[in-house]
Order: structure tokens, then C-alpha cells, then sequence
């Protein structure tokens, strides 16, 4: 008996075949003609497949008519045409196998709609929820277009390190990795916790950017991207940070800040026009139940070229926009989240990349521009979201470098590796870095950060 | 101008075309004729490109005389036909222009060849060798085989998190994150540390596989495969441990052992005939240089079926080999690497995967047989390198998880949300664990671990 998936059972093209089918309850309805009517879903996609279980199957009153939301079950049967309302198909089953009940007395998942806080504690069923399931989907679609826009363009994958002994990037609080025993840690003669004796010989943290690592193989093998677990430390109980978050840092050598922002619309625009084109149904559900301006988000993104600007035009846009600000503009400070909406929503109605900041405002490892104050840092705010990429060409002269890490009060020396790369056959090269979460929540309008990630890291919770 | 890479300038195709090159001098000869051969790599390949620079170029005695092995320079010039050996073309510079200098009295990556342990304290620099640049595209090629490999098959790919509380899936040891002040940590009344004031208000580790949680997933969305990086606070210095590694384990739901053996079989199949196809330039340069058996080593995967044997017939053909093994063989035992490369060199002479283990040997979460004393668990050896891949049936009864639980001293109340998922439409369900770094070995012949992921971490290392 040949295995089919609820969403290929669902095709017209199945009607005639003979299949079994395999996945969870999720409702049961007993005709008064003598046979009921299944819901069945198994994840390949949002709808369920209609089973039709007739009274004479051997185990329709012991099995088949206690079936309830949850159980697990496989169908053999036979794909027909349907009558019903949105469904092409219907299986009539010749066979019902039950292989595990759920209690409706202690189940959770019953049918009334439960709230994202109670779901975020059964973080272990609520993938079985339509919800999750097409959140999983198009996350799985955003992560598939990740990896195929960076291949198809040549970019090497790359797994920058998770432990390290960095602790200096300047990007956020650091977690410690450790194996001493806190209770009683080894001491030096000072009476300092002696870290020599930690498993790496060093205090050790939890990497918050592969960018520098990046930029190490950039400038020797090209382009590269990476595509892993980052992490932040910080008490921020917002519906917009995760303790632990996945991140994508494309760097590029010999790119410069045109060319970077033109790799970024282009990415954002692939990932998009993928999600738009191959999750069309769970599109529809967000639409409906979740945000009903997400497609026209992702149309924005898709439709024309996005809107670029410096830092200084947007800030004369900002100052004379006439808009009541909570955070006053003037030029030298750093944008707010109201400031990245007026540009992206009002100004320009579409994304629009900012460039050329201030350089006191921005990390040491972007490009100093002629003018000395402003650095080849770039933002793309989208609208609906405000920043979802950010990202600069890279200092790639020695001596520039270096008086920049002076001026923001680091230490050379615990750079030497990365200044290497500006003592040794330096190029220019740019990057940039997005958010895959935050990438989810745009593509589904997902209120909550902690939503679109499995098993989300918060301050206090660390549970499953 | 139009940009080339390295690989591209170097087809036929390219002839006659006007392109701009960018990457590092590798060598560069001066001839009698008043012209220099400068040879060019960007990464793309393992080769280099020609580049013909005349005397009459402007900066010719000033710049391009003085180039030495790593300076970055971009190209101008036309694409040529070339007479020279191993190369179907040429660049002729009509410009060069010199972005950064590598003082060959300090660039460390002189013409000599140096030891991999040398090349592992410049782990900044090694990508810009050609056995690094070799190894980092193939194990682009295995992860992007990975991702194309499950994603046509509809799997989903799930994100399982880093950090995790359960510090009891017994796979290993296991590194504590914390942002307790391990100086002066908070104690509790009876003075032990107050890990309810660390950032997750519990202690926290750093996961040592996904399949827990992937088996959340896999019994709402049916198929799903992690990829992503595992630790463990080990100390072993050996060629084949790594502190943080990657890990590739699917997960799919209604597969019985049977389909597991399927699926894994498949999937290296997959990997390595993609590896064959897509990187025969790097696998020459493998083969030459570092193994001269790893060709016939992956046409081995390639070539048949696996064989297949349960541990209780594997024993006994060891018992009965007439072979002097180390360690001695009888029924209970784990296997040795030795007695793997037996059953896979000597007796098969390809792939086997054996099968049924005693329970004893076997975690907790291995279907048990009828028979009471073996489990469901199943690893691929494979000619060269023994184990590659470790998997199992999971055992869906909750019941025998349970006492399963209590004979290997675990408490059920740890694991109550993997419980519920027996407790709640239970399905038999099977997957894997392919450790990527081990691949990558294998698919190379590297001889150390530390030597085919970009930045190492193994006891006392985690600089870069």
C-alpha cells in the first residue's frame, strides 16, 4: 500500500488511488447514516484530509467511534472525489489502525482556541495546533531560501564558532561557558577564580555574531555566509529578544557599501517572492487569523526597488517632517523604532536603506568615511517592522582600524588575529546581518518573538 | 567591467571576454621578456589563474615587481587562450591595482610547507591554503547535500534549542552557561548556589543533541531533521573529538527501524554522490595529497547496497573470524573499532550497518524487542572509519519508557513533557545522529578533527 502525505491525498491527481495515510485527529463526527467523518492532519500542511469510516468496519464501535482530537492513526483506503465544501479529495477508509489514544479529560489541545502565553507552556504539543504548524512551514520555507540564494550565488557555508573566548565584540552581554564547579571554584594565589583551570584555559562566553570569523574566510575564500544559533544575554522581556536567536552574516570581499545593499534587497526580495509562492495556504491562514496586512507587507517588499537615504537626508526629513516625536531628532543620535516607521511607512512607503551614520554612534569595524565623522553603515527599515537587516562595509586599513578601537577604549592586542587580515593582502569587504525570528515574524505577522522559534530562551525560561 | 571568479576565468568559454579578477597573488615570475606571471586564487576552486602582466603597465616596477604570496589585487584585463600546462586560459593584465600588501619577512604563509599543527595557530589564516580552501568546499558541498536531500524529501528543517535544563539525556558531558559571578555567586540558606537567581532560574547546559525535542516535532509534523551545533565537556584529545561540533539527526514519525536503515542508506548515498559529482577538483587534490584511498572509499558507499546484521550474528562472525582482537568478543559487549573495521573491511568489504543491540548498551529511549533483551537501535560503519551514523526506533509505549526510565536510574518527572508525547496519539517513530565533522572526514580523508571545522574548540583551545 503505497504512503501518502495528507497534503498529496488532498490533490486531485490522487483521486482513483489506493493509499494509506498516516497522522493525528483532529476531529471526529458520527453521521446518523451509519459512519463518520474524520479530520486528519499530519503536518505537511495546514488543511486535513476527510476520512470516511463506515459502521462496518470491525473496530468502528470499539476504536473508531472514540476517536478523539490527538489520537494517532493510520487509514488505509481509497482517494475519492468530494462533495464537501474546500476539499477536492476525500479517503474512504477500508482499515483504521488506532495507535494512541488522548485522553479529552487531560489532553490539552482541546478544541477551544487556547492563548499563545498557555501554548508557550506546552511548548511540546503546540506544534500540533494549525497555528505552529504553519509558522514551522514558513520558517522552514525562510531557512530553505536562505541557504539556496547563497549557493546559487556561490557563497560558501559557513560554521563560525559558538563557544569563545572574545568577549569584546561590543554587540551585548555575554553568557559564560564553563565546567568549574561554581560552588567552589579554583583560585589563584590572588583569591580570583582561576579560569586557566576552566576547560578552555580562558573565561569563555557564547559567541553574539560570527561577523569578525566571517570576515576571516571572507578574505580568503570570497563570499561566505553563516547561519547559526547567537546569543544575548540580556534581561529584556520584550515580544522582540530571544536569549538565543538564530542569525544569517553574509561578508563578501572586495564588496563595497552599493554592493552590499544591493545584496541585501536582493536576498530579502528571494526569500520573500519563495514564502509568497510556495506557502500560500499557510499565507491565507495568517492573513485571516493573525495579520491581515502581511501580504501586503511582503508585496511591498517584492514590488519595486527599495528607497535609499543618508543618515543626514533622513534626519532633515525627520526634522522637518512636522510629526510629533516622543524621541527628539537632531543629527548625531541613533534612530528610534517611531523615526524607522515615519522613513519606511510615511516617507517613502516602502523599504528604504539608510546609510552613512554617524560614526560615534556605530562599532569600531565599519568603514570611516573621507568626511571622518560618518562610517559606511547601512540599515534596511521595512515597513510594518522598522530594522530587519543591518550591516556595513568593513575598515579594511590598519591604521584606521586601529585608532578607531583607541577611540572606543579596546585593545589591539586582543584583536590580532582580525587585524591580520588588514596586515596581510587587506581588501575592502562588506556584510550584513539578519534575524531569522525577526525575519519569521515579518513573513507571518507573529505578534511575539517567542512564537516563531521551537523552544524559546528567555529570561527564566529554559524549559523542554 | 564584468567581474569574474577565478573559476569562471578559467573555462574556455571565457576567452576573449574583458573581465576584472580580484583576489591574492599565490606566486608571481618574472620573465626575461620583460613580463611577470603573477598566479591569482579567490577561492572558488582550488586552481589559480595566470595573469600576464606587462612591463608597460604603469605601476610595473613600483607594484607589480614587488608582489609576493598573499597581497590582494583586482585585475583588468582580457581572457586568452593559454598554452601553458593545465590551464585552458590566461589574464592579460591591462591594469593592476595592489589593495594590500604581505610582507613576506612577517606573512607567515610563506612557500614552504607547514604542519597542520602550525597552520591550527593561525586558524585565521589557514582558509588561504589550498588544503583549507579544499576542505571548506567540500564541507559546503555535505551541508548543502544535507539541506537539498531533506528538503525535497519534505522534511522540515527544525531549529532545536543550545541551551537546555534537561541535564539528563546522558549523551555526555555537559558545559554550564550561566551570568552568575562565579567570584561571589548567590547562596541559598543552606549556602549552596542560588542558581534561581541565574538568568534561566535553574542551571542551564549546553545541549548535547536534538532528538529529544526533535521527536516533539516529528509527532506533530511527521518528518523533520535539526542541523546544528552539539557540545560536549569532554576531555579528549584525540583526532576524533571535538568540544562543539555540528550534527545533522532527522526525525520521522511512523518510521520503523526498517525505514530508518532506509533512510540513512539513502542519505549518505545522496551526500557522497553529490561529493563526487560537484567537487572533483578538491577531491584530486585529497587524493594526491592528503589520502590516496578516499575515492575508493566513497565509491564504496556508492556502489551497493549496505549490508545488514543484526549484533547478535555480527558477534558471532567475530567469535568465529579466527581474528587476534585487543579487546575480546562475546554477547553484550559494545563493539570496538576494531571489531567494526572488521565487519565492514574484512567481512563485507562495504557499508553495514548492524542492528539490535543488547538493551543494556543502549540508552533509554530504544524500542525494545519482544525478545526482552535487545533494543531497536541501529549503526551505519562504514569501511575506513567505522561508525558514521547512530540511530533507533524510539520506544512510543509508555509504559516500557517508563520502566526503561527506572532500570537506568532516571526520573520520569524530568522527562514529563517526552512522556506526554507517548501519553498523548503515540506513534512509532525512528532517526539518526550523522556527526558532520566525522563526514567531512571521511569524505576528504583529513586525519584530524580539529582540521575540517573552521575554528576548533577542544580542551584549552577556543582563541579566534
Amino acid at each position: 500500500m503505497q504512503k501518502l502525505s495528507v497534503r498529496e491525498a488532498r490533490l486531485e491527481s490522487a483521486i482513483g488511488q489506493q493509499a494509506r495515510l498516516q497522522g493525528w485527529v483532529r476531529t471526529r463526527r458520527d453521521s446518523k447514516g451509519g459512519f463518520s467523518f474524520i479530520e486528519i492532519n499530519d503536518g505537511t500542511c495546514l488543511a486535513n484530509i476527510q476520512v470516511i469510516a463506515d459502521a462496518a468496519l470491525p473496530n468502528y464501535e470499539d476504536e473508531v467511534r472514540h476517536l478523539t482530537a490527538g489520537c494517532s492513526v493510520t487509514i488505509d483506503g481509497e482517494v475519492k472525489a468530494s462533495g464537501g465544501k474546500g476539499q477536492a479529495t476525500e479517503l474512504h477508509a477500508a482499515a483504521v489502525t488506532v495507535h494512541g489514544l488522548a485522553d479529552p479529560e487531560s489532553y490539552p489541545l482541546q478544541k477551544k482556541r487556547h492563548s499563545m502565553e498557555k501554548l508557550r507552556e506546552w511548548a511540546h504539543l503546540r506544534p500540533r495546533t494549525n497555528t505552529f504548524g504553519a509558522v514551522m512551514r514558513v520558517r522552514n520555507q525562510v531557512c530553505r531560501s536562505v541557504h539556496d540564494f547563497f549557493q546559487e550565488d556561490g557563497f560558501l557555508y559557513l560554521n563560525t564558532p559558538i563557544i569563545t573566548a572574545s568577549d569584546c565584540e561590543g554587540a551585548g552581554e555575554m553568557f559564560r561557558v564553563t565546567t568549574l564547579d561554581p560552588a567552589d571554584p579554583p583560585r589563584n594565589d590572588q583569591g580570583a577564580v582561576d579560569y586557566t583551570q576552566d576547560f578552555f584555559d580562558r573565561p569563555s562566553f557564547l559567541t553574539v555574531s560570527g561577523q569578525l570569523e566571517g570576515e576571516v574566510y571572507a578574505t580568503a575564500l570570497g563570499k561566505v555566509y553563516t547561519f547559526g544559533p547567537t546569543f544575548r544575554a540580556e534581561n529584556s522581556n520584550t515580544s522582540r529578544h530571544l536569549a538565543e536567536f538564530w542569525m544569517v552574516e553574509p561578508e563578501v570581499a572586495f564588496n563595497d557599501l552599493e554592493d552590499n545593499m544591493d545584496l541585501a534587497e536582493r536576498f530579502l526580495k528571494r526569500v520573500v517572492t519563495d514564502v509568497l509562492e510556495n506557502c500560500e495556504e499557510d499565507l491565507d491562514f495568517f492573513e485571516q487569523r493573525i495579520d491581515k496586512e502581511v501580504r501586503e507587507r511582503l508585496g511591498k517588499i517584492v514590488a519595486g526597488g527599495f528607497a535609499r537615504t543618508t543618515y543626514t537626508d533622513a534626519i532633515a526629513a525627520l526634522e522637518s517632517s512636522g510629526e510629533a516625536f516622543e524621541f527628539p531628532v537632531s543629527w548625531g543620535v541613533d534612530l528610534q523604532a517611531e523615526h524607522e516607521r515615519y522613513l519606511a511607512e510615511k516617507l517613502h512607503g516602502r523599504p528604504v536603506i539608510v546609510h552613512d551614520y554617524p560614526a560615534t554612534i556605530k562599532p569600531f569595524y565599519m568603514r570611516v568615511n573621507d568626511d571622518g565623522r560618518t562610517v559606511r553603515a547601512m540599515d534596511v527599515l521595512a515597513p510594518g517592522v522598522g530594522e530587519i537587516i543591518g550591516g556595513s562595509q568593513r575598515e579594511e586599513r590598519l591604521d584606521v582600524l586601529e585608532s578607531r578601537m583607541s577611540e572606543q577604549g579596546l585593545n589591539p592586542d586582543d584583536y590580532w588575529w582580525y587585524l591580520d587580515l588588514r596586515r596581510y593582502g587587506t581588501v575592502p569587504h562588506a556584510g550584513f546581518g539578519l534575524g531569522l525570528e525577526r525575519m519569521v515574524q515579518f513573513v507571518t505577522g507573529m505578534a511575539n518573538i517567542r512564537d516563531v522559534i521551537p523552544f524559546p530562551r528567555t529570561p527564566g525560561n529554559a524549559e523542554f
